[in-house]
């Protein structure tokens, strides 16, 4: 894992400096001897993919976005029902979500909507209270997403409000958690590849950060459940 | 104006890369002739000034800070309040604002909140609705504030929230706003070091950022109060 804690949020950034770092991000775990990459961020995935796909292509590795596969997903298993996505700015214009779900189901109904605050909202721990709620209920409210059957959650970090969604929708609105299908897709594609590991125990796990700060350090733990050793790797440093 | 939008934010990352970042800048405003520098940011004026004031210094041209102003100013006209202060995580875990008040004004009380979203709800032009009042509450309302008689909107976003304030509190507490402060100090010294323009005109203002992005084209109208013309300048690109 390696997070770009010098330069995130992404979700604000412009489309080359996107690409420049996450290019850079690639060439590092490919240089750590990494059997595959997985770009796990959204707005990485709409802006960054090629520089990785292309960094990968050269060292004969597979690399993985987490937006092809919940795209797939919602066009082989929900291409009749009105589709809503939330994400940052960054993930909304760049219309990755709608571009590839009109190719792979052209008749599907889907809109999209930038949620901005809710990425540091989580970051900072605020999910579960009565300010979460409020700012879901602002951004869920919008009049273009009356209707829609199922909401993908198009950021990583809306797992963590997965339920205050289901509750705003009264259980009546599919959630689509990106987390979920990409890791059954990378299993799956592993397996096929026959790059699943045979060794017996647990694989271990390594954290790298551009910038380490506590803050950061105390994120980690609300996102992956439990405290993680976070080594700062500084790859942007030009002294 | 210098504004490092490839970095922002800077208020939850480390002390040495918020060196780093503002020196680097420092130098390029220096080298573009300007007669003196005004880190505008609080976190920046935490964490960047040592590195500021040194390329000024070697240049021989006035900086400023937006931290001592503020501070020099409650020191010497409210040293017997109670004061309250708000800012990102990386100004309040600094502790600038209170170490530095506790040297001009031993005697003072003043507490210190870390208040991480209102920066991002500013910027994403969430204020007087809902959200961003139940946001303030939530801060305010902190046990460590009752009794408050003057609050410093410790980040230069928070002018923007001043009437939000001013409503919370019912016009009861002062509130410290550093834009009016510093830009009277930063008035002051140039008069007093005979730098103010003598030009007929006013003077040209000009816009740079280390990236364009759409959002903070957008953004920088609700702050300046009017469309400005930005211009990118890759400060950091490696290519």
């Amino acid at each position: 894992y390696f997070g770009d804690t010098a330069h995130l949020p992404y979700g604000d950034k412009s489309k080359d400096l996107i690409k420049q770092y996450t290019g850079r991000i690639a060439e590092w775990l490919i240089a750590k001897d990494c059997k595959a990459v997985i770009v796990a961020c959204n707005t990485a995935s709409a802006y960054g993919f090629d520089a990785v796909e292309e960094a990968c292509n050269q060292a004969s590795i597979s690399c993985f976005n987490v937006v092809d596969p919940v795209v797939e997903h919602v066009a082989e298993f929900l291409p009749d029902s009105k589709i809503g996505v939330i994400g940052t700015k960054g993930t909304i214009s760049s219309r990755v979500y709608l571009n590839r779900l009109k190719k792979l189901a052209p008749e599907i109904k889907a809109v999209s909507a930038a949620t901005p605050l809710l990425a540091p909202m989580i970051e900072e721990g605020y999910f579960a209270n009565n300010i979460s709620q409020t700012i879901i209920d602002s951004y869920l409210s919008k009049p273009t997403f009356k209707g829609i059957e199922v909401i993908v959650l198009g950021c990583t970090h809306y797992p963590l409000i997965k339920s205050e969604v289901d509750k705003y929708y009264k259980g009546k609105v599919k959630i689509i958690d990106s987390a979920e299908v990409v890791a059954r897709s990378v299993a799956r594609k592993l397996t096929e590849s026959k790059l699943t590991s045979t060794a017996k125990t647990p694989c271990k796990l390594r954290f790298f950060v551009s910038d380490f700060t506590a803050s950061f350090a105390k994120s980690s733990i609300i996102f992956f459940g439990e405290r993680v050793d976070l080594t700062e790797v500084r790859l942007w440093d030009q002294l």
